[in-house]
C-alpha cells in the first residue's frame, strides 16, 4: 500500500526519520506491505518543497545540512491541501515541530488541518495531546483518520500503544514516572558531586540541555508529558498549565545530597493520582524516593513510567538509553500502526 | 460477536479466568463487541462437563471447590471436536494445564487438536511455546487460527504482545530477565539473612513455592520461559533442554551475601545472546549484578525483562506485583486479541 507523506518540520528528528524510511524500505514493504513516498517537506527557516511524484530526499538532506533553502516557503495548510489531493490510499502528515508550551500552537493547527483534509497525522510533538487531545481525537474519529503521537512521551518506547494494544480492558488508575532526560542527567551529576550551575552548563555544552534550558529545568517538558499521559490514559482533559509543577534550581543540589545521606534518591517525578473525591491531581516535582523504588534506579538518560492499573497492578516500562533513532522510530511505528488499521 | 469457549484445566487460573469473564462481561460487550460463553470444562481429576448452550459456570465453580465431580470424564480431543461443531464465529480453547518439563505434553497436543479442528487456542502453559513454537505457529497460520500465550512468561504483563504490537519493524537481538518469582523470593530472603532450607520451607508453607520445588529452584521454569522467549522473539527453535541451566542450592546463600559485600546483587537471570559466530546461547544461572542494574532492584515477586533491540536500544518491562488475576487476565487479553483480528 502506498503512503504519501508530508513532513512538517525537518530538524534532527524529521531528517533521521527520512533516513530511517530508506534504511527500512525493504522490511516495510515485505513485512507490512507499506511503500512510503515523501511528497513534501516544509521547514521553519529553510523553505519548502513539494512534488506529487516524490521529492528528492537525498538532495533535501544535503541542502538542509548546507543551510540552504529547499525552495519557496509555503504555508503548512496549503501543503496539507496539496497532500490531500494525492490518490495514495494513505496520506499522512508527519509533524515534528518543536513544543510551544504557551498553547501548543502551531502543532495543534497542523494536526487539525491534516484531519480536516482527511489525512492521517503522526506527531512527535507533545503539544497536541497535552493541550487538545479530546478535541483532536474526536475529530480523528469523525473523519475516520488516525491521530498518533507515540514519540511524545518516551521517544519510541511504547507508552500509548502499550496501553491501547497490549492491555485491553485494563483501567489505568494513575501513573508515576521520570520522563525528562535533561533533568535526570542533572540530578545524576549532582549525585556525583557536581554543583547545579556547572552541571547545567556542561549539559548545554554537550548538547543534552537546550540553550534556553527552562523548558526542561522548570519542569515544563515533564508537565506537557504528564498532561498528555493523563489526557490519553485517564480522560483528564487538562493542559500542562493545570499540572502542579515544581522544577529544579540551585537548592536541588542540597536536596539531592540530603536524600542520599538518608539512603534515598531525589528524582523529578511526574505523577497522576485521584484524590479522595475522585479528582485527578497531576504533578511534576522533585521527590525523595527510597533506594528500592524503581524510579530511584534511573540515572542519566534512563526514563521509566509506572502505570497503576486495576487488573495488572503496577506495570513499569523503561527506556534504558535514548537516541535520535528512537524518536524517529516512534514516527515509523505510528505509520505502521496506521497501515495495520487500514488492513 | 459470540465466542464459545472450552476450558481445558480448571485450577486456580482457569477458575479465576471464568470469574473475570463475568466481572468484565459488560465491558467486553461494550468495548470489544465480545460475548463469551463457556460451553465446556474438562479437568484432570474432577471430570468434565459440556453443553452447547453454555455450562452453568457458577455451579461448576461450587462443585470444584467442594471437590466433587463436574461429570463423566471425557478426552480433551473429543471435547475439542464438540467445540468445533459450534456455530459461534469464535471457537476458542482456553488451555491452563500445568507445565510438563519433560516434553510439554499434553498441552502441545491440546493446542494441536484445537488448531486442527479450526479453533483458536489460548494457553497460560509455557510448554507449547517452549517446546514446539515453530510447528504450532505454522499450523495456526495454515489454519488461519490464532495460537496465543501471553501468560506464559510474565503473567498478564505484555511481553509477546509488546514486541508484536508495539515494536513493529524492530529486531530483538537478545534479552536478559528475572522471570521466576519463587527463586527471586528465596534470594530476597537470603539477602535478609535467612538460610536456604528454612527460606524454601517458609515459601512452601506460604504457598509461594510448590510442594516439589525443583521446577522453580533448579531453574526449569525460568528455562522454559527463556526457551519460549527465544523461540518467539528470536526464531530460536529450541526446547528448555537446550538452555544452559544452573539453579539455586544451599551454596546460593553464601553467593548472595558475597555479592552484597561487594555492593552487588545475585539474581537468577535468564538470558539469550548471540556468540561471535551468530549462534544463539540461552542460559539460566545465578549472576552477580552491579547494584545499578535494573534486575538488581527486583525483590520478591517483582519480575522484569530487558529486551536488547536494534532501533530502541534496551527496553525493559517490569511486573511489580504478581497475582492470580494477572495470569487470568493474560488469557482474557489473548481472547480480546483474537476478537480484534477477527474484525
Amino acid at each position: 500500500m502506498r503512503a504519501d507523506l508530508l513532513l512538517i518540520g525537518f530538524g534532527n528528528v524529521g531528517r533521521r526519520f527520512a533516513r530511517l524510511l530508506e534504511e527500512r524500505r525493504d522490511r516495510l514493504s515485505h513485512d507490512y506491505d507499506l511503500d512510503t513516498r515523501i511528497v513534501g517537506i516544509t521547514t521553519r527557516s529553510h523553505g519548502a518543497v513539494f512534488s506529487p511524484s516524490g521529492v528528492n530526499v537525498e538532495e533535501s538532506l544535503v541542502r538542509i545540512e548546507r543551510e540552504s533553502s529547499l525552495g519557496t516557503p509555503q504555508p503548512a495548510a496549503r501543503m496539507i491541501d496539496a497532500l490531500a489531493e494525492s490518490d495514495a490510499p494513505m496520506r499522512v502528515v508527519i509533524e515534528t515541530t518543536t513544543l510551544n508550551i504557551e498553547d501548543g500552537r502551531p502543532a495543534i493547527a497542523h494536526v487539525e488541518s491534516a484531519l480536516e483534509a482527511n489525512c492521517d497525522v503522526v506527531t512527535a510533538n507533545k503539544g497536541p495531546a497535552a493541550f487538545a487531545y479530546a478535541r483532536l481525537d474526536a475529530l480523528a474519529h469523525a473523519r475516520g483518520r488516525e491521530f498518533l503521537f507515540e514519540g511524545a512521551v518516551m521517544d519510541g518506547i511504547p507508552v500509548f500503544n502499550l496501553v491501547r494494544e497490549t492491555m485491553p480492558a485494563v483501567t489505568v488508575r494513575g501513573f508515576r514516572g521520570v520522563v525528562n532526560s535533561t533533568t535526570n542527567h542533572i540530578i545524576s551529576a549532582l549525585e556525583d558531586g557536581e554543583t547545579f550551575a556547572p552541571a547545567l552548563a556542561r549539559m548545554q555544552a554537550e548538547g543534552i540541555a537546550e540553550a534556553d534550558p527552562s523548558l526542561d529545568v522548570d519542569g515544563w517538558d515533564a508537565a506537557a508529558k504528564a498532561s498528555a499521559l493523563a489526557n490519553v490514559l485517564m480522560n483528564a482533559n487538562i493542559t500542562p498549565h493545570d499540572v502542579l509543577r515544581t522544577g529544579l534550581d540551585t537548592s536541588t543540589e542540597f536536596a539531592v545530597q540530603d536524600a542520599m545521606s538518608r539512603g534515598n534518591r531525589l528524582r523529578l517525578v511526574a505523577s497522576a493520582t485521584r484524590d479522595g473525591d475522585g479528582n485527578l491531581v497531576v504533578t511534576v516535582k522533585p521527590e525523595e524516593l527510597p533506594g528500592t523504588d524503581v524510579l530511584a534506579g534511573l540515572r542519566g538518560m534512563a526514563n521509566a513510567l509506572i502505570l497503576q492499573t486495576d487488573l495488572l497492578g503496577e506495570v513499569a516500562i523503561h527506556q534504558l538509553s535514548g537516541s535520535l533513532t528512537q524518536t524517529a522510530y516512534a514516527l515509523l511505528s505510528d505509520l505502521i500502526s496506521i497501515r495495520r488499521r487500514r488492513a
